[in-house]
């Protein structure tokens, strides 16, 4: 079952609320119509080692403030604010005190970095060490991913393919410092989030690639895109880093995940309303009616979409990087 | 690391909110002072193959069902009625599309019977089949551990020891029905804990066994307590069943896990303020001042605590009963 049989079975099985269907960073409700507050927001995601994560690449602290910062980002991408995670924790029977303390450790990092309460959790004996979270939080305006319109200007803030470069180099034995900090360490536009979500038609945060992530909007808004190659924010330092060790940085910036970047979707006229944040905002591209179609153009001609990138959706559940989030947007 | 030391670990490391600690079955937050409909609870619990379950014993159904179960049994032992869940997922490269149908049957036959919503989650590969379920939910007075008071009344809803009994008979390749049933099911008594919630100055929901989970009361209560062993729901079926097979029934009532039966404390002048389920509560001892002493009687005579008992807070974090929750009671 790949991952659109998996959402599809999901929705008939399951009555998402307002027929909304799933596919959302996080999940969001209404609490109290009359509260100025918004919405409550829940995101819940999991990082698993041998399928997200190993230990040669990670120390254990490392790994969970990773998985937090994951969460953050769901949460980020919604418009919204964490306030609080549940940590379900599996422990390999090999595991000993210092590595829970190691973990506990890499959990109360996050904590204080991005401002949230441990509520509680469970703990378990398991094959792997594995970190499921889930984040409560909150948003005033809720974005969603099946908003888009034709004629929005499709904008991104923070880089993308450096930690896909980072783990390249890492799974090479080349392994450099800059990029393997940006492939482990999760770095996070909370004050851009905050400020897109105010004007965005719909946001996503870049885990699973850009294209597979955009396209993820165009599913579910029923429109299409083209994409500018030449406006990605491929840094002069990534080029050269990837022509060192034969690698493709476009094609990295296209299909690595894990960046943490924001893509967002904005009708034209709102762009004015971005203040300090804006300047950070690089258009990419721009939303077309044509329901789905992804167009790449590099100086103003087509570009052929390199492989594992728009096409993710056909493979199998098994591939990592497939794995669904099903959180549904109301 | 034990349990009590990953509970002072972790209490010393997070500012768990008014000092309360950490250790009930789920955590609770007034949201708005000013609303009428209490605390919002939220709960977290592992179901992981090899350590809570395995498919020689469970569908793949049945497991999901249960993973659910247990939550909605810790939202009940606070006095909560849970709303929504989050699933997140562990699936192992051997499961096919027949598996997730049969996980997602499983949810959602959980989600109709409890009454519940899948609000979203989080699917992964992973090197087996786990069930991270978090749960929402509010509760009009929550019920924490630690408010048990000397004189109190320890009163008991539903059977315990019938879960261990038909987990002992399966490992023996002897399984009777009845007793596979009682183990691979969760039989809840939510409408009791709905009363009992109203009362019940402490509670719990046996999860880990009668001795463990009452030792965890008076633990947090800072008491002691006397159980009068003759008061035990232990059926003519099961001391059969348990003579039949070699077992001794009343250490399986003593400390056998997952029968999710309610352990609750009652100051007596409130016990007439039960209606309905009044009748089904079974008075089995009395809260005592002595901190954490705990004293079982036989017809008046002390007994012998059995082995696997209350001690069992010193046993390591590898064995599967051990498991620690650290959900936070505020």
């Amino acid at each position: 079952m790949d991952e659109e049989q998996l959402v599809r079975f999901l929705q008939r099985k399951f009555s998402f609320p307002n027929g909304r269907g799933i596919g959302d960073d996080a999940s969001a409700q209404r609490i109290n119509p009359s509260a100025t507050w918004g919405s409550r927001i829940v995101a819940k995601d999991l990082f698993v080692e041998g399928t997200h994560f190993n230990l040669h690449h990670y120390s254990l602290a490392q790994a969970a403030e990773k998985s937090v910062g994951a969460n953050v980002s769901d949460m980020a991408a919604m418009g919204g604010r964490g306030m609080e995670i549940y940590l379900g924790l599996g422990v390999p029977s090999r595991a000993r005190t210092s590595d829970l303390e190691a973990v506990f450790s890499g959990i109360h990092k996050a904590c204080r970095r991005w401002r949230l309460r441990l509520g509680g959790g469970d703990v378990s004996k398991a094959p792997c060490w594995f970190f499921s979270v889930t984040i409560l939080g909150h948003a005033l305006r809720p974005v969603f991913r099946d908003r888009a319109q034709d004629g929005d200007l499709i904008g991104l803030v923070g880089r993308i393919g450096e930690s896909a470069l980072g783990l390249a180099l890492l799974q090479r034995n080349t392994p450099d410092s800059f990029y393997t900090r940006r492939h482990i360490q999760v770095n996070l536009h909370l004050g851009a989030a905050e400020e897109l979500g105010r004007v965005a038609s719909a946001m996503i945060d870049v885990s699973d690639g850009l294209l597979k992530d955009l396209s993820r909007i165009l599913s579910a808004s029923q429109v299409g895109a083209e994409i500018h190659i030449e406006n990605l924010p491929i840094t002069r330092r990534m080029k050269a880093c990837c022509r060192q060790h034969d690698l493709d940085a476009q094609q990295l910036a296209l299909t690595g995940g894990e960046d943490y970047a924001l893509l967002c979707c904005i009708p034209p006229q709102r762009l004015k309303l971005l203040k300090g944040n804006g300047e950070r905002l690089r258009i990419i591209g721009r939303i077309r009616s044509s329901p789905q179609r992804l167009t790449c153009l590099l100086n103003g001609r087509t570009q052929e979409i390199p492989a594992g990138g728009y096409d993710h959706l056909s493979n199998n559940l098994s591939d990592s990087r497939e794995s669904p989030e099903f959180d549904n947007p109301r």
